[in-house]
C-alpha cells in the first residue's frame, strides 16, 4: 500500500474528505463517520482536560496533496496523564490488487491495476501516571474500498473496525467490572451476541505471543466487520465512542490520587513495557503505519513516555503483580 | 524453524555439542567455535565486572532435552552499567526444504524434509548509567546445516556472522574514532576489504526504517559469510571477539563518571526508546528469535532498563543532541 508524505497545515479544516460535493453534501458513510469521529475527538480531549486539571493538548494538523489529513492531539507530562493521544486521520491511497481480492473474497477482478482505498479512524491511548489508574486504548475506523479503475461492475467494499480495551498495572475488581459493563451496554443495544463475541475477540487479539500474555484485561475488539446493516454498524460505532468518556473517566476519577511506593510505580513501568512490546511486535495498526509512511509521530504517540524492562522479572506469587500477570495470562469473564 | 522449550540448569556443562566424539575431540568447528564464545564471555564479564567496580553478574545456564543449551549471564543496576547482558547460545534445530535451499543457492535436493542446522553465538548488549557513556552491541555467530536426511551427496551449508557497534548518545569523537580505528585494525589483519565493507554493511542493517535514522554510530557487521577459507574466518570472527573490550573499556573509563544534567539523561532515554524500536521492529535476531519460540529472558536482555517516548521530540539545530541525530542520519567516515 501507498500513501504520500504529509504536510503541516496551521489551520483545522471543515472536512477532509476531498470530494467537494460529497463534502457539501455531508451525507456519504464517509463523511459522516469523519465527522463523528471529530466530535468525539473534541469531547473526549475537553473530558480529558477537565479531569487532568492541569494538562493541555498539543495539536497538530496536517494533509496530503492527494487528499485527506488528520488532527493529533497531545497532552504530555499533565497532571493525571503521563501522555494521552487522540488522533483523528482520513486517509486516501491505493492497495495492490491482491489485497483488494483478499478483501473481496473472490478472484474476479484480476486485470485490475491497483486500488483506490479510503481510511477514517480515531485513535488513542492514555497512559496515566499514578500506577493504580489504567491504561485506556481506544481505536474505531471505517474502511472503503473504490471498484478498480477499468473493472465495470465490479463493487466497493467497506467495513467498520475497531475496540476499548483497559490495560491496569493493578486489578481493582470493580474498576474492569464497570468498564466491561459499559461495553456490554453499548453492544447490547445493537445484538445480544456482540458483546461476547467481541470480549473473546479482544483477548484473542491482544497477546504478546512470545509471552503467552494479554497486554491488558480486554474490552471489546472488532476487525472486517460488514455483515451487518451499514448504517446499523455506523450508529454501533458512534455509539462505542460515546462510551469511551463513561468507561473511563469513573475510574480515573477514584484512583488517579491514590498514594504509591516506587515499587509499584516500578511495576506499571515494567507493564509499559510490555504493552510496547504488544504495539511494535503486533499491533496491526501500528505495523502497518510503520511501513506504509504513516506520520510517524502519531503512530508512535501510542507509546508510554516511559517504560523499564527488568531481566527475568518474576512477581511473587499471590501477590497484587502476580494476580494482574494471572489475569493476563488467563483472561476472565468479569460481568 | 522450530526449537524446543528449554530447562534451567544448575550447572555449566563443559560444553553444549550434542556428539559426544565430536565434543571429545573438540576438533569440528562447530566445537571450537563454541570454546572461542565462552572464553570471550569468561574474558568480557571479567572485564565488565572490574570496570563496574560493585555490579556482578547473575548466570542462567539452560539447556533443551535434544541438545544444547546457553549461559546467560546478565548485571543489572552496577555502579556503571544499567544494564548488560552477555549470552552465549548453542541451538541444535530444523529448517524448512525452502530455507535450507535458499541457503543452498540452488534447487537440486528438492525432496528432502526438515533440515537440522546448528547455530552457536554470543549475543551482549551494554547499556550504561551515564549519558556520556555509549551502548556497545556485539555478536559473533557460526551457522550449519546437516545434509538433509535421504539426499546422498547433498553438500552440508555453513557460514559466519556478526559484529560490533557503538551507539552513543553525545558524540566524542575520539571515542568514535578509537572504536572504529580498533575495528578497523581486527579486519586489516584478514582483508583490506574487510573494514569498509563491513562499515557500511552495518550501516545499512542498523536503520530504523519509519524514522529514515541508525540507532547508533555504527562499526562492523557481516552476515552469511562463507566465501572465505573456513579456518580464516573461525580466525576472524575470534580477533572480532578479542576486541571488544580494547574497543570500549577505554571509553568507558574516560566517560563513567563524567558530570551529567537530567536534560542530557533524558536525550539519553530517547536514545533508548529508538533502540528499542529498531530491535523490537526490524533486528533479524530478536524477530527471529521471537517467532521461533526462543529464550524471551535472553533475547530480550538487550532492551534497556528504562526509555522514554516524548511526542515529536525535535533536538534544537546545531545543539549537542542534533549532532547525534544527524550522524545517525547522515553516517559518516570515523577515521
Amino acid at each position: 500500500m501507498a500513501i504520500e508524505k504529509e504536510r503541516p497545515e496551521t489551520e483545522r479544516p471543515d472536512t477532509f474528505i476531498r470530494d467537494a460535493d460529497e463534502a457539501a453534501s455531508g451525507k456519504s458513510i464517509r463523511a459522516r463517520f469523519e465527522k463523528m469521529i471529530r466530535e468525539a475527538q473534541d469531547s473526549i480531549c475537553q473530558a480529558i482536560e477537565a479531569a487532568d486539571g492541569g494538562g493541555k493538548f498539543k495539536e497538530d494538523v496536517w494533509s496530503r496533496a492527494g487528499g485527506g489529513g488528520g488532527i493529533s492531539r497531545v497532552l504530555q507530562d499533565g497532571g493525571v496523564w503521563e501522555k494521552a493521544g487522540v488522533n483523528v486521520s482520513v486517509v486516501y491511497g491505493t492497495m495492490p490488487p491482491e489485497a483488494y481480492r483478499a478483501a473481496k473474497g473472490d478472484n474476479s477482478a484480476t486485470k485490475a491495476g491497483h486500488v483506490p482505498f479510503f481510511a477514517a479512524g480515531i485513535s488513542s491511548v492514555l497512559h496515566p501516571k499514578n500506577p493504580f489508574a489504567p491504561t485506556l486504548h481506544f481505536n474505531y475506523r471505517y474502511f472503503e474500498t473504490d471498484a478498480p479503475k477499468g473493472v465495470e461492475g465490479a463493487p466497493r467494499q467497506w467495513w467498520f473496525g475497531g475496540g476499548t480495551d483497559l490495560t491496569p498495572a493493578y486489578i481493582f475488581e470493580e474498576d474492569v467490572k464497570h468498564f466491561h459493563t459499559v461495553q456490554k451496554k453499548a453492544c447490547d443495544k445493537f445484538d445480544p451476541e456482540f458483546y461476547p463475541k467481541f470480549k473473546k475477540w479482544c483477548d484473542d487479539y491482544f497477546v504478546i505471543k512470545h509471552r503467552s500474555e494479554r497486554r491488558g484485561l480486554g474490552g471489546i475488539f472488532f476487525d472486517d466487520l460488514n455483515g451487518y446493516d451499514q448504517e446499523m454498524l455506523l450508529s454501533f460505532a458512534t455509539e462505542c465512542a460515546s462510551s469511551v468518556i463513561p468507561a473511563y473517566i469513573p475510574i480515573i476519577e477514584r484512583r488517579k490520587d491514590t498514594p504509591f511506593t516506587d515499587q509499584h510505580k516500578e511495576w506499571q513501568q515494567l507493564r509499559r513495557g510490555r504493552y510496547i512490546e504488544f504495539n511494535l511486535v503486533y499491533d496491526r495498526g501500528t505495523t502497518f503505519g510503520l511501513k506504509t509512511g504513516g506520520r510517524i509521530e502519531s503512530i508512535l504517540v501510542s507509546l508510554p513516555l516511559t517504560a523499564r524492562w527488568e531481566y527475568d522479572h518474576q512477581p511473587e506469587e499471590g501477590s497484587e503483580e502476580w494476580k494482574l500477570l494471572d489475569a493476563c495470562i488467563n483472561p476472565k469473564e468479569w460481568i
